[in-house]
């Protein structure tokens, strides 16, 4: 039945590879070396039956998860592997496909090597799934600070994918999803002082759109419910605290309500997030980044899945970064990959 | 035990009535005749055996909780009272003490006798608690916008008992409490915009020193833990995501601190209210609305109570507003005012 589906004509157009994604593994880069990237990746791999989590190949340095399992006294078979055959072979180790330099850096302390294989798994993960041969990639958290120093010239990890994705760039939309709320920061790490002025009508219908869609052909919801937060406290008040919201947001709700997008806001958001208020929508699009990371955070930490929308492919990653302080410790909770993986695996076979 | 316990001086004067607030009933102020206070104190009345609700004296119209009761057909004898009989009434008829006009508006519907009615209530509840004769007060809520109409000068209910309870008026502060987490928003109803003009040293400080006065005090806590949540994503990751987290927010918690307040920050809001981090401290500090009441409201929703810290005596509320669109109609929900007449206790009890 796959076969067949995958066949189908997508807008006039047959689709390329025969197979679909659902036969395909998950891509998993290892992230930073010297980040807590291994340490989850080894314990994901011991969890996969109990768990039921979905195959996938690592993406990395072998050595560096044979090293750090001998730390960790984690008796875990590492196999190279290819996306062909790492299926097979996830049931009884670690399906690894090489990629990058030796990755020498002691957990905690990352190296010269350090930039070079966090990139390089990416770059690596981003051809396999955009050459249709694993089904979505998960990545690690990777260093910011170690990948300047080495000259890499992207914001983040989100920013480099939606290069690697095409020229000119696709603008990305971050969702942070959990089973208890999904949310989009239509502004995200920038001061608070500068959040009125970038909150325009146009970044507000841009990334309604890129949700709706993605939400549509991705999670397979076809009338996806949106819902946008309010800059002021109560959503301005009619205009009564601020005129943002009368003035940017409602227009910009209105303008994707006339696209036939199912939005509404805007609404206050402080009562937007307790358990009935969460049942009459899909998404949230917050203002800011605070206004909407908090509450999911409060309702979901550990559980959360950063998910990048507005990208051809699907890509998801833990929401939680290299953590060097508790690193090759055995400390690190690989909840948050373990959901990572597992939202992969619906999207890539919700996905059409 | 409490007699002898009030009769200790305090900073050198010995205290003034001799029961103390343990003996003494609280006092319920209808709120605005036509909203849901009429209807949720009904309801807790005969709810307080099962939910263990404390004695309350109602402050307002008998007639218009008869007229009530009628509507929504609950059988609550009524019987007019005084703060010394009160608690011996409670237990067989909802004890009110008469104060203000008739109050004549149908459910939903304020009429010219609202506003009075309303004012008058809580003038009177504020001078039973100020001359020693209730042990705390419960407001039900108030329609602003009828109390302007009449002429009304205050922003709302926590300022006019703030005026009411001394000249020059005291800064009262907003918490919001639950079992869950506690919050107070140190800018509340005013535009994003403004937000990063508006939070100065200044207010931190002074902030920070009514909650911590306030938690030792009323909440009985000798030494409470104090968090405050950056301005900015993340707490401005050290100054690269604006400048008021290390300018503005640590100052002032390093004066804080100075101070001998058990007080830290800034921290980044995101990650400061899941289970895990909310046992590390009793009450967070927020640049904002939003930053802090979408989380309590995600998590403790209809179970918060609205406390106002910096005044002279005990003043909790629950955290809802008028909900005329059901007055009247047996859907209002009583469990914050539940919570808020329980807190009301406890603090009358654990305050010195």
């Amino acid at each position: 039945m796959n076969v067949i589906d995958t066949n189908k004509p997508k807008h006039g157009v047959a689709r390329g590879p025969l197979r679909t994604a659902r036969q395909h593994v998950l891509a998993l880069s290892l992230g930073e070396p010297a980040g807590i990237g291994p340490d989850i990746v080894l314990v994901a791999w011991l969890r996969r039956n109990e768990d039921q989590i979905p195959p996938f190949l690592a993406i990395g340095d072998p050595g560096c998860l044979a090293r750090r399992a001998a730390a960790l006294g984690l008796d875990v078979p590492l196999a190279v592997a290819t996306p062909d055959d790492a299926i097979a072979t996830f049931a009884h180790a670690l399906p690894v496909l090489p990629a990058g330099p030796e990755a020498t850096a002691a957990p905690g302390r990352p190296d010269a090597s350090s930039a070079a294989a966090a990139r390089i798994a990416i770059e690596t993960a981003a051809d396999l799934v955009q050459s249709g041969r694993v089904g979505a990639i998960v990545t690690n958290p990777i260093a910011k600070s170690v990948l300047y120093e080495a000259g890499f010239r992207f914001p983040g990890h989100t920013e480099f994918l939606a290069h690697l994705a095409g020229e000119p760039p696709l603008r990305p939309v971050m969702l942070l999803w959990s089973e208890e709320l999904a949310v989009v920061p239509a502004t995200i790490h920038v001061p608070l002082a500068e959040v009125p002025r970038l909150l325009t009508r146009d970044l507000l219908i841009e990334t309604g759109r890129i949700v709706a869609h993605d939400y549509k052909e991705r999670f397979g919801i076809p009338r996806p419910r949106l819902v946008v937060c309010g800059l002021n406290p109560h959503a301005g008040e009619d205009g009564t605290i601020g005129r943002e919201d009368e003035e940017v947001v409602r227009p910009a709700v209105e303008a994707l309500r006339a696209e036939g997008i199912d939005a509404r806001g805007p609404l206050p958001a402080d009562t937007l997030f307790h358990a009935a208020a969460r049942t009459t929508y899909d998404v949230a699009i917050g203002a800011y980044h605070d206004q909407v990371l908090a509450p999911i955070k409060a309702l979901a930490f550990e559980r959360a899945v950063n998910v990048t929308l507005g990208l051809p492919f699907v890509r998801t990653s833990p929401d939680h970064g290299t953590a060097f302080d508790i690193a090759g410790t055995g400390r690190a909770d690989p909840r948050s990959l373990i959901a990572a993986l597992k939202l992969a695996r619906r999207l890539a076979d919700a996905g059409r």
